[in-house]
Order: structure tokens, then sequence, then C-alpha cells
């Protein structure tokens, strides 16, 4: 595929009447090849305007259809071939196998969301038939089905070029939802937007689709994202990014004359918690331990959302066991790439805060890569009684830090829990020994975190039914939901009912023949497909 | 029941420091005794934090004693007898018969709710067994629940003093999700209030729950509201009432350090089409549809959040028939007593407005009610064309008044239906020849409303699994849920999932043994209870 340097909308390349700007190597620091020209605020417009007329056609399409086309995407980004896995390298310093791996969860994702449109459950149809002998009044029969909300804006974000970004989760939940997408590509992988756009665009072509389905703007930083999620036509925002720019979106999201729902997912500490029982082990277990940390850490020059920022250790010799291992195995890693100037040098910055707040000390520090922008992966140490009093300790550092936290008892570890801001994740390190202590913690977790994990790492997030990408504010926007797994396409759904319609008038999935052969919920219990007869008994 | 005049903290009669407050009988203006005392935000926290102790137990209370609890609280509400008939009319202007009414609704929503938390569905458990063989990467056991958020704040409508007030449909499903309730008495029924109150408080007694789970407190208008939003032990509102408090309590939500859902149930216009076909009928059966229109505009004095404000008639004979039929049907009524005088002076306000606004007139008036506050019902008419132009005919008078909108086309009543801001419903009343006209206005009204409905009255909301009491802004603050039926509980929960955890740690519905015998979404496939053979496979 050929790179136009131009936004897509509406199924045409637009060339944007704004600046110009390029993607960048992050491991050379050169400019890439083509320049990309930035839409103004008008031409967004066009975007959202077609995003609009699309919905009417677009939210009402039938299920195999509506299915085909998201597996049509997915195998329309795997056409691309390696010239998505190079120009993604190119723009992100990622390595290839991780920019592989990733491209196979985006496509499995949006075949797993096909499969989800396929089998029909979010649709959520709930049926209470009509009681026109019940006293003192007659019952009607009333339907219940859940909308798509209308057309979405997509923010990508950097740190993951492909699950996260053009076609990501964000993007494959809405348009399993019914929901056109209004996608504003990211400005530090340009070139990896555009190969993906253009495979969402053949698809929406193919399949006969009204072109508004799907767009991809190129504009200036936060203005046209402010523009995106004022416009009226816009309904709900998916987010993937900073604390400041997410946050910045909500107050725009809450202050239009129609408020609307933004998904935010934003920043996270995911504590880990070192029991007594899980040291309690051979210095080879404990040596494991401590290297399978510092890979979490470092993996994606601990670019990562679910990076552990924070693990706690207790005091004593076993904790000054791992320690030391910890501080032997980050000093053997060399620092990679990380995805901008920017990012690292807010890593530089972020390091340095942490590292000169009191009580704070250096547990073990990696080597600067090879590259530009690769600074030296560094585990910091402290002791909790700093950590609950220092909000410097609390900071997000994104790239590859981390802080231990030294603590003597269960009640300061449940006293730092209650001190933490929500999270994305929380991790237990710990044996059958530990389990009364873990049975203190888990309560509280569960009010500061979206996903628990025992004996594991919050990195690598499965996408399946039963995953919660999410959490407490400010680690998203929205605790009620999750960004990843197929729950994250309730996000984009509304229920409305149906009183007292003729079959002629309902829609498929309320209708008494179920054409699409739903799961429905009759008088509260859900029954299997087919409910014909319960419904006219 | 003995009326004390103080608010219920956690199970005690606290004194308010501040001043006082009566409530006071619209229909004879007289002030009813006792004074009501009324507390300062510092005593506030009392509740709030009584409401964050209460948590951890009430969250995880099992299922048949939480379903006890709720229908206690009904039976306790029985128990209070005629006495709470009384006073609720003393304070409401309501009549016994509608009161009555309004109280078996209520008690009967409490009794779903204790079904809903027997049955369980809403715990939304949703496990993915590991895949140890998985390759290239294994996956973990993952399991997800739904958890109650945290305490809630409700506050209570004047226009329902039992079904949208201290024991009505936002608190029931909050306790139902597992969240404590500090509730907002309602100055309009403060009695009515209380004597429900000391039925949930008892209830909370006899089940020996932390008394924290429920309180109910009188405080000075809308300050100690703003207070109960703002304070960080609350993690979601419930609110029905005006649109002006209802975004005030959105903004304070929004702008908390860490924001809070907001469910407010605001104001709608509830629209009616009538189609030819509908009209081509006898003059009787014209007569009755007048008459149904005219009862649901006038019924409990027009004071309904679904009552019908406008209605959209065709122009020429059929509906020259209907308005002179609407306007003999209402002609005959008497004003009934409004529930405050601050009521009747903003329905006085608003009918005048509409009256004078060009274009506008008199389809017909009924007479001035024997009472205090009890204005003349009043049905106005205008053409489409004044509708379409004109935001003074889109804004509510909360109370028996309406507008009939004459038509001549399809088109007009799509540009209508486009130009109206978010409803609570809407409804058609049509025959078969209608229903080519109506798959056209359905698709455009799916855009608007929560509720459809056809050859009925929006007035009458059942509470069932099917119902949907919600709607695009303003009708409500969040289009994604409901206020009535079982669906709210809904609004009161998150997703958590769990990796990886030994079934002593994990929460018993998400333990292989299904001891609550939920039913469990399986690798994204619902079982039936009791799926211990599937996850062991």
């Amino acid at each position: 595929m050929t790179l136009t340097g131009h936004s897509l909308i509406a199924g045409q390349p637009v060339v944007g009447d704004g600046k110009t700007a390029f993607g960048f190597n992050p491991a050379t620091n050169e400019v890439l090849e083509p320049a990309y020209t930035l839409i103004t605020d008008e031409q967004l417009t066009t975007a959202t305007s077609a995003a609009a007329e699309a919905f009417a056609s677009f939210s009402t399409l039938d299920p195999e259809t509506h299915a085909a086309f998201l597996d049509a995407i997915a195998q329309n980004i795997e056409a691309i071939g390696d010239d998505l896995i190079i120009r993604a390298g190119q723009e992100t310093g990622l390595p290839a196998a991780r920019l592989q791996g990733e491209r196979a969860r985006t496509t499995g994702q949006l075949r797993l969301f096909a499969k989800v449109v396929r089998q029909g459950d979010f649709r959520g149809v709930r049926i209470d038939p009509a009681l026109p002998d019940r006293t003192p009044l007659p019952r009607a029969d009333i339907r219940q089905r859940q909308i798509p909300l209308g057309p979405v804006a997509v923010f990508g974000a950097s740190n993951f070029p492909l699950a996260f970004s053009t076609a990501g989760g964000d993007t494959a939940s809405a348009l399993a939802a019914g929901c056109p997408v209004v996608f504003k590509a990211h400005n530090a992988h340009p070139g990896t937007g555009e190969l993906v756009g253009q495979a969402v665009v053949k698809a929406v072509k193919d399949f006969g689709l009204h072109p508004g389905v799907f767009s991809l703007v190129y504009g200036p930083g936060s203005s046209i994202g402010q523009a995106l999620v004022a416009d009226p036509a816009i309904k709900a925002v998916g987010f993937t990014g900073s604390q400041t720019a997410g946050i910045a979106l909500m107050r725009t999201a809450a202050a239009r004359p129609e408020p609307i729902p933004v998904y935010a997912e934003m920043s996270s500490l995911n504590p880990v918690f070192v029991f007594e029982g899980a040291l309690n082990r051979s210095a080879e277990q404990i040596k494991a331990l401590a290297q399978q940390y510092v890979t979490a850490v470092t993996g994606s020059s601990g670019q990562l959302c679910t990076s552990p920022g924070l693990l706690f250790a207790p005091e004593g010799e076993l904790g000054d066991k791992l320690a030391a291992a910890v501080g032997r195995a980050v000093s053997a890693c060399a620092g990679q790439t990380m995805l901008t100037g920017g990012i690292a040098s807010s890593w530089n910055q972020g390091a340095e805060a942490l590292g000169s707040a009191s009580g704070v000390d250096v547990v073990g520090q990696g080597t600067a890569g090879p590259t530009e922008n690769a600074p030296a992966p560094t585990i910091f140490g402290t002791r909790i009684s700093e950590f609950v009093s220092n909000n410097v300790l609390h900071a997000e550092i994104f790239g590859a830090a981390s802080l231990v936290i030294r603590y003597a008892s269960t009640e300061e570890l449940i006293a730092a829990i209650n001190r933490l801001d929500g999270q994305l994740t929380a991790s237990l390190q710990l044996t059958e020994e530990d389990y009364p202590t873990a049975a203190l913690l888990i309560p509280a977790l569960e009010q500061k975190v979206g996903r628990i994990i025992v004996n594991g790492w919050p990195t690598g997030v499965e996408v399946g039914h039963a995953m919660v990408h999410g959490g407490p504010f400010p680690a998203t926007s929205d605790t009620r939901t999750t960004s990843v797994g197929t729950l994250a396409i309730n996000r984009f759904l509304r229920p409305v009912a149906y009183q007292n319609l003729p079959q002629e008038l309902l829609p498929a999935p309320l209708q008494d023949s179920n054409p699409w052969h739903l799961n429905r919920r009759i008088d509260g219990t859900v029954d299997a497909a087919d409910v014909k007869d319960e419904i006219n008994a």
C-alpha cells in the first residue's frame, strides 16, 4: 500500500487545509516521509456529519453482514503484510516480534467482536409479555433492546499503535455495537494509522456500507480532539492516553449542550504485593520472581498501561533478598528505544523527581540503550511510611521505572491501599500460607482496581469475555466499564423499550418469530433462542 | 408511628443544628406539625461516613438475607397503614386512591428487587477458564463479576412521595445492588419521608445490618444536596426532579476530585403522534381518544414525568374533529390541587408564556379547582411550523397543560422529531393503514426517547424487566440507564476481574462450586446454574 499523507474522510483521501506533520523514528531521530496534511475544524465536520448520515443504515445492519465486515477488517490488516510491521517499527521503536504479537491481538479482537455480533447477547433483549387479565390493571406487552449510541470518536494510544489505535479495541467495540467511528490518528504513528485506516475503508467499500461508517483524521494535537468531542454528531468517546488529555476531554464532553460519555483509560501504577510465603523459597525461586518483575517493568520499555510501577515487599531478610535479586536483574537490562523523544524526556523528569524524593534510593539500574531515547531502566526503593505521606511517590512514570516499597505489617499495607488512587490492576505474589493475609487485602483492593491477579503479572492483557481493563478514577474516567474484552461493547449501547407495538413495527430482535435467533429474557428469565411459544402462551 | 421531626442517621434520630422547616398542606395552605430540624453539612458527614463503614458488610451480604431485607422494608411500609396515606395526602394534595396505588407500586418494586437479588443475574458472572496448553501463550483463569459502586446519594421527587422517594426506585435498586443509601428527604413531604424512613431503619435493625446502610436527612434545599454529592464517601447519585437541579448535581459530580455518575431523571414532553387512521373512525371513538388524552394530561394534576405535553394531530377535518373533542373533554375538567404553591406558580408562568407565544391559541380549558393551588387544566394549539421555530413551545410545563400541534405531512413530523430534545417517551395512535408512516418515524424516535408506545398513553410506568424509564439528555443525565424496572440495578455496579485466584480467595459468586447457584457466562456462553463440570472439564 502507498501512503498518501492525507486524512481518509468517508472513504476519500482529503488533503488537510492546515499545517503538515511527519512521522518520526525515535531510534534514529529521523523524519519519516510522507508529510501528513492536518485538517481544520471545518473539514472535521465533513467526517462527523458523514458518520451521522451513516448511522441509520449501519446501526440496523443484519448480524451476518455486520460480523463479516469486522472479519474483513481483520483480513485486510493481515493483507498489508510486513509493510505494516516495518512502518510501525520505524514510527515507534518497538521490536518486530512485539508488533507481530500486537497485530495478532488486533485481528483476534476484531474477530472476537464479530463472534459477539453473531451471538447477539449484547442486544439485551427483554420481553415482558402482556397480561390482559391482571388486576387491578392489565399489563401491556413491553419489549426492550439495546441500541447503539451513535457516532463515536476514538483516540488511539501511542504505546499500542495497532491494538489500541486505528482499528483497536475502542474502534472494534464501537463498530460491533453499530456505531460509526471517527478516528483521530495519533501523530506519533501517522503512517501506521493510515495503513490500518485504508484496511478499514476497503472493508467499508467492499461491503457496500455508507462511507461515513469510518473516517480517519489527522489534525493539530489537542485542538482537533477538543473539536471532535464537542461536535454535536458525536455521541460517545473512546480514549487511551495521558491523564491530562483524558481529563480535558471529559471536561469538554460534560460541558456540551448534550453531555456525552467519555471512556478514557488514563494511568495506573499497578501495585504488586509480595507476601512472606512467596519469598520463603530457594534463592533460585527468588531470583526467578525478581526477573519476572524486572521483565514486566522493562518490557516494551515499560510503556504499557499495566506495567507494575510499585512492588510492596516485606521488611527483613526475605525482602532484602528479593531487593538484591531485583537489583541484579535490572542491572543486566539495557534501555530500549521509547516511543517518542517527548515520552523519553517525561520519563527522565519523572525518574529524577522520584529519585530525589526524601527517603527514596536506587535498588538497581540498567544501562542506557544504544539508540536515541533509550534511558537506563531503574528500580527505586523506599519505606511504606514515605509512600503514604508523599504524593510524588504516587505519580506514574510512564516507562521502565518502578518503586520497591518495604512494609512491616498487614495494617501498613491496608493503609497504603486505602491511600492509593484508582488503578487498573493489583497483583499478589503468595503461597498458601499467605491466604489469610491476602483475604484481608482483597476487599480493599476491589475498591481500588479493576483486576486482581494472583501469582502472575499485570502485563499481557487477555482479550476475552471475563477481562476487565478498567478501574476507578483516575485509572479510567468510568469505572463501570472496560476497554478490553467483550464487555467493552456495552459502553456504546443504550436501552429502548417498545410498548404494545404490532409485530410489523417491531425491530427484528424483538419480533415473536425471533428471526435473529437471539437469547431473550422473558419475564426476567433467560430462555434459549426462539421463544415464540413462551411469548404466545 | 410518631413523627419526631428529626433526621434518621445510621439508625438514630438526630436533631439538626440548622433551621427548621414544616410540611405544608397545598390544599389548605396550612402548616403541618411537627417542625423538622435541618442538619448542617458537618452533621451530614456522620451519615456518609456511616454509609462508607457499612459498605464492606452490606455489599457482601448473602443473597437470601439481602433479599429478605428488601421484602421486610416492603412489609414495614405496609404496616404503617392508613397513617401513611393520610400524611402523604396532607403533604401533597394527592387523592388517597392514587397514593394507595403508589404504595402498592413501591412495595411491589421492593419485592421485585428482592427477586432480582435471589435470582442473581445482575452479578454478571463471566468465567474464561484457563487454557494452559494454548499457543503461543497459555491463558490464565479469568473470572469477572459486578460489584456495587459504594454508598449512593438519593434525592426523591415531589410528585411521587412514595414510589420515587424515600424507599422508591432509586433506593430499592441501590440497596439491591448492595450499596448503602443516604437519602435526602424532600422538604415538600417531610412526614411521609420520615414514616417510610422509619420503616427502612426498622428493617436494617431487625436484620442486624450495619446502621449506616440507610440514613434519611433533612437539610436546607440545594446546599445540603450539593454537599452530599460532593462528599468523597458517595460513589453515585440517583435523582428525580427539575432540569435545573439535576444539571447542578451533574456539574458538582463532574467537578469532584473523583467524578461520580449521576442518574438524574429531569424532564420530558412525551410527544403523542396521532395518525389519520386513528381518526378515520366514529365520532364515539374520536371522543374516547380525546378523553384518554385529557385524562393523561390532567391525572395527578398533570404532575407526572410521563404526562403528554405535546400531541401531533393532522391538519384538516379529522384533526379538527379531534381538537374539538379535546376541547370539550378538557372543558369538563376541574383543576386538582398541585403539590406545592411553588409548583402551581411555575405552572401559571409556563402556561402564560405558552399561551402568549406567537401562533398559539387555546383548544380548550377546564375550571380552577375548589382548593388552593388548583389551576384550570388547559390545552393549547398551534401549527407545526411554529413548533419547529420557537423554543418557548419546547419548554416543559409541569402540570395539567398540553399543546396540540397540527401537521400536514410525514416530512414535517420527521423534522419536528429531529428538532425535539431527548424525551422519556413517544406514543403513536394508529391503525394498520398507518404502519408505513409509523415505520418511517420510529427510527427517528428511537434517537430521541427511551420508550415508544403504540395505541396507549405514556402515563402508568410499568415496573418490570423490560421497562425503560430513561432517554437522551435532557430527559435524563445518562441515556444508558433506566430509573424504573429491574435494569435500574445496573446503574450501581462495576465489573472487577479476578485472574488466577485460588478457590479459597475467590468471592462466592466466582467459586467453582457456585454456592449461590448463579447463571454464569462460561467462555462467552451462558450456562445454567452450577457449571462446576464445565469449568473443571
